[in-house]
């Protein structure tokens, strides 16, 4: 296993980790929270497969279904009465959506996709398996949610499309350059609590419902 | 450029602007409208392909999804604080959802498959778009709600199978006809409020919980 | 047909019939739940076959969607009112949810997949029609609820993996003894109440928001 994967399985245990404490609610047995962390740490990258209609990455690669189903179990036993742990893993799961929403731009890149098609691709992979656990556990999607989630994964992404199609910089230097902005940004987020500017977000006007 | 997909890019960003309309609460910022935006527009038709096994229609076409997102802003910048042409937007997405429905009809009779596919595949065409952005903005989905929004897609859908099945018109003919036939009843349903007969709406009875 | 095509058969009206109790709220027209009744009987079927980029079962079959839609229409004209035969249905869907589950599974070990992964497959096709259903009409899903759903399907499914990765059994003997664990536990988790024990439930912890 290259330090690549590895990473990525870490990744992919750190999304189920923050998965199951965001779902976590009285009376949720175990096996409904490991399935939730499989589904928060799978969904995205599945979503991104379906779309590009490649093989869905954990079919052939039964290992992260595995990690993400440990890992919401040690979450599970260890974490959830504590939560002492919450907010280093809301960092971790900054630099892990950092992550998966490069290699996946990366990755639509190399089958040929149009570089605004990878850009989608980015964020569909980022948000797509909190999104799909906030849809099945009917809690608020992190679209209806005022923080800043999104937008460091379009500014990483956005550098790493800059410089891979208008620079010749080796694609592991720009991935690598790519990730650190993103996580910088989301991290920077959550630290200092940025929020949208009002002139972009919806405060209801004469006609609001 | 031709007509029909000139059309269909119309048809888009009407999908995008009624979509934003539909979700928008207070607080929700412009790069989470314009994400559900995309969704409305792209997403009934991406569930179509995704089931056809077909590529992804918005994948070899950017366009599409480009479109989407500038309707969006479009309609977060001009539409959300007065809401003038609401009323307006909400005909134009009948249109533009029997042209969808009916288009999608079409698409997978020409692949091959049964006319009941066909049926299946309009209706998640015209209704998965904004069943999707209902339920990752937690609205109640068209299907909750009491409003004749289906059935006109359920009728122009039949006409266009019996047609394309029964006689020998140019299927040119049979799209535009469907499609009128569509958008004429959801017009007239929203002009004259109407709604199901009592006897086809469940009422409860003596075991409802 | 045979009596596997026709078994199958029976269990998808009874996943659409018990799809139209679970969801049927007020004012909801018969349109709207026969859209319901097919979405339970096929979804988590189709999950399955999109993940596994095989065919759309139902694609191939129309009979499928229609059986659904029929036994929906007719549960909204006889079963609604007055809800006798509920508890009944509850438990043929415990041995329909058994079925799909090992059907899944076999479906994915004959398409040469990790035993791991034929395990997923028949955990989403057991719970992915009730899933998308619930999150459809906003109702909570299987994973919210306090029921012993899934762990009949995954005790089912492994004695599945068990015997045919470790036994010279014939498929059809496996498949068979399969079904009827998990359709058994499953009717006994409802005649008697079974719930998870206290220390596999998340209670809430000193850190519980």
């Amino acid at each position: 296993m290259n330090s690549l994967e590895f990473m990525f399985l870490g990744g992919a245990a750190i999304f189920a980790a923050t998965g199951v404490l965001a779902a976590a609610r009285q009376d949720m047995d175990l096996l409904s929270l490991i399935i939730i962390g499989i589904v928060t740490a799978v969904g995205g990258g599945t979503l991104r497969d379906l779309m590009l209609d490649v093989e869905v990455f954990w079919i052939g690669d039964p290992l992260t279904v595995s990690v993400a189903a440990a890992a919401a179990v040690l979450t599970f036993f260890l974490e959830l009465r504590a939560r002492v742990a919450e907010r280093v893993l809301l960092y971790l799961d900054g630099v892990a959506t950092a992550m998966f929403a490069i290699l996946a731009a990366e990755k639509t890149l190399l089958l040929g996709h149009d570089p605004a098609i990878a850009l989608v691709m980015g964020v569909i992979t980022a948000i797509g398996g909190g999104l799909l656990r906030d849809v099945i556990t009917g809690h608020p999607t992190v679209l209806m949610r005022r923080e800043i989630y999104i937008t460091p994964v379009l500014a990483g992404a956005l550098l790493h499309l800059a410089l891979r199609t208008g620079t010749r910089l080796p694609a592991d230097t720009v991935v690598v350059a790519s990730i650190v902005l993103a996580a910088a940004l989301r991290v920077a987020a959550l630290r200092f609590g940025w929020a949208f500017p009002t002139w972009l977000t919806y405060r209801g006007g004469p006609g609001n419902r």
